[in-house]
């Protein structure tokens, strides 16, 4: 017989998120908790408490991970819940935090229903995910997954000059490196979607399937400054004009590829001398375009290397530069399956999707069988005071991750 | 019986514009001579004792404007030549300086002739014409005009925070409005074109008709920021994407437009929060155009404010802001005859033409007789330091200013 599935207690969910809401909380109902500042400690001590108060294990590993266990009945792998609950400077109150405290809830809730896990249970905080203090973002679970240098992440310094290592030291979170999470049964990661399609579409769970792949790359058009007034547009190699000109080839072709889902930008534009009376002698771009399939980003490519065809006609020169690119991050098939069975089983509506921003679940991915549960975010806002999931799709989250843990525990 | 031209001694023309390019000479041939700053002043001392050298009275007024007078055989208003001694940062060592230097070389040759002009003769040195160190440009020969208000002009600041009026004081060259040049039989301002038409065309002397009109406009388009991964491209509201569609639709009209003389240029370009990751929410960007025929600048603002003709489609706001616009300024026509006259006497090649930039010439034309001349910029080079005008095309510029005043005096 179908086992009725359990629902985590909403109304405690709530309290807990807004109890974390205060911790660095803005006049504007927002969030700053920089990486290992006095509000992450307190955010981490906080959580630690709530953990210990329910015989849950906390310890930390050497990058200031912080891992809460409930001990299963066998000493298997762990299935690990977590994000993380440091912010952007004036960031939003589900950020992240969601992650964790839906994985306390889900604790609480198996303990109260006194279900005993066969395997160990944790929950993790993630230390730095933002790099909005130390960058590069998602720093910590980039070192347990080999991208990045440990080394390297230690010498970090925020814009104080203070670095990732001193503040690591100061904040008393530097465990063993004994404790990292070497291996697990699975990882999951409820997080907001940071992005407008569920709550676009009325749905209230997103099964992520991956992080899509990026590429990123900076234009360059040199021309000629010359006077404003004097000199004939026949005579001008306007940089910025071949920019525009370049600007609307590349869109032409970008819109023509792919499957509505591709994304592109060119967010950072700089025009040089910037004085309304020269003619600009130089242009600098960026374009970074995302797309799960990377077939396209290899066509995103060669359609930006096409900038040089024709280049020298209106006598301006393009150097393009490959910024950086990382491939689509796909998540655990099974563990997709599981999440969505899990939706449909408490009855939510869902949809398959991706991911357009980074997670730790991207390096996870990479040694442990990992997933994401998406939740909606209100007009797709994020990293700002308004970002918003309403309660009850925080709690139909947890439902989810709930659901799914019992799952794997069947 | 027609008179035969006379010439200027060329050789000399050349070491006096070499004396001159060594006060605040720059390491690369240029030239560093801020309003009123010891550059400047030597310059002003230099210039005053070639003037006395010769038996000229040399006065200032109270804007600081160095005025040298070789008196004439009737007390009538004067013949007055001039132009301005200062530089930019990092300037040429032509702009300016060659129209005093060539008045002065006038006026030796006349002494060297045993001529004795019926009008006085004068030369004029123009206060702080580039406005590179107190803002704004041609500002004494502005106030002269009515044009600038002398008390806000006294009270402009460089970048020090050092007033005009101080560094006027401090100059030694504050003198009494009653030496303000009030009326004149002409004005004649000998410059070089900062515009590469002589060079190109292969001629040597440009009758300038008029200082042309300008309308500039600051365009600020207002979309949504939102994160480059997670917004659909359908969902965004990409301001620098929009201002993209519009310079793209609004160069398509300008150049639609008149008769191929005029120019208009988008020089400063700011786009925010210009972060490489983020969808842009505003670009800001300037529009200014030039033009002779002001029935040209409305059609360029009508086409300006057919900006928001479907503004909102893509969901973003355009906000166009006036920021000003000047009238076209015409010279005495009987003046640029004379000057045609004079060059077609010399078996010189010339043509007419516009100034696309602005001159003491444009304010002086307000209360004075005016006119310009102008030699060619080597690659239509200025305000920098390979500024370059060949010394046979300085001397030319010179003989056609000695013969046009000739012909006035005959």
């Amino acid at each position: 017989m179908r086992r009725q599935p359990l629902l985590v207690n909403a109304g405690r969910l709530r309290e807990t998120l807004d109890t974390f809401a205060q911790i660095g909380g803005t006049d504007n109902n927002g969030v700053t908790r920089l990486a290992l500042t006095k509000e992450d400690i307190l955010a981490r001590d906080t959580f630690r408490a709530c953990c210990e108060e329910i015989g849950m294990t906390v310890e930390s590993d050497d990058m200031g991970n912080v891992c809460a266990t409930l001990a299963g009945v066998q000493d298997a792998p762990p299935i690990v819940m977590g994000s993380h609950l440091d912010s952007v400077k004036k960031g939003g109150r589900f950020d992240g935090v969601l992650g964790v405290i839906a994985g306390l809830e889900v604790v609480r809730t198996l303990i109260e229903h006194e279900v005993k896990p066969c395997f160990p249970i944790t929950i993790v905080n993630f230390t730095n995910e933002e790099g909005a203090r130390f960058e590069p973002s998602m720093m910590a679970s980039g070192v347990l997954s080999g991208k990045f240098e440990k080394s390297s992440m230690l010498n970090k310094t925020d814009s104080e000059g203070v670095s990732f290592e001193a503040a690591l030291k100061a904040s008393g979170y530097e465990g063993s490196i004994a404790n990292r999470i070497a291996e697990a049964t699975a990882y999951l990661e409820l997080h907001i979607e940071q992005g407008p399609c569920l709550d676009q579409e009325g749905l209230s769970i997103g099964v992520v399937e991956c992080v899509v792949g990026m590429v990123c790359y900076e234009i360059e058009i040199t021309g000629e400054s010359n006077h404003a007034g004097t000199t004939p547009m026949t005579m001008r190699k306007d940089a910025f004009f071949e920019a525009n000109d370049r600007v609307s080839e590349l869109r032409r072709q970008l819109d023509l590829l792919g499957d509505g889902e591709l994304v592109y930008t060119m967010g950072r534009v700089q025009v040089y001398p910037n004085i309304h009376t020269v003619i600009p002698n130089k242009v600098v771009f960026t374009i970074e375009a995302r797309h799960k399939n990377e077939d396209i980003l290899r066509e995103v490519e060669r359609i930006i290397a096409g900038l040089n065809n024709g280049a020298g006609d209106g006598g301006c020169t393009i150097r393009i530069s490959k910024l950086w690119s990382r491939n689509t991050v796909w998540f655990d098939p099974d563990l997709c399956s599981r999440i969505e069975q899990s939706a449909r089983a408490l009855g939510y509506s869902y949809r398959r999707m991706v991911s357009g921003a980074g997670h730790d679940a991207q390096f996870t991915a990479s040694f442990l069988p990992s997933a994401m549960i998406f939740v909606p975010s209100v007009n797709g806002k994020s990293h700002c005071e308004e970002e918003l999931t309403p309660y009850e799709d925080c709690a139909k989250g947890a439902n989810v991750l709930l659901e799914t843990v019992m799952a794997i525990l069947d």
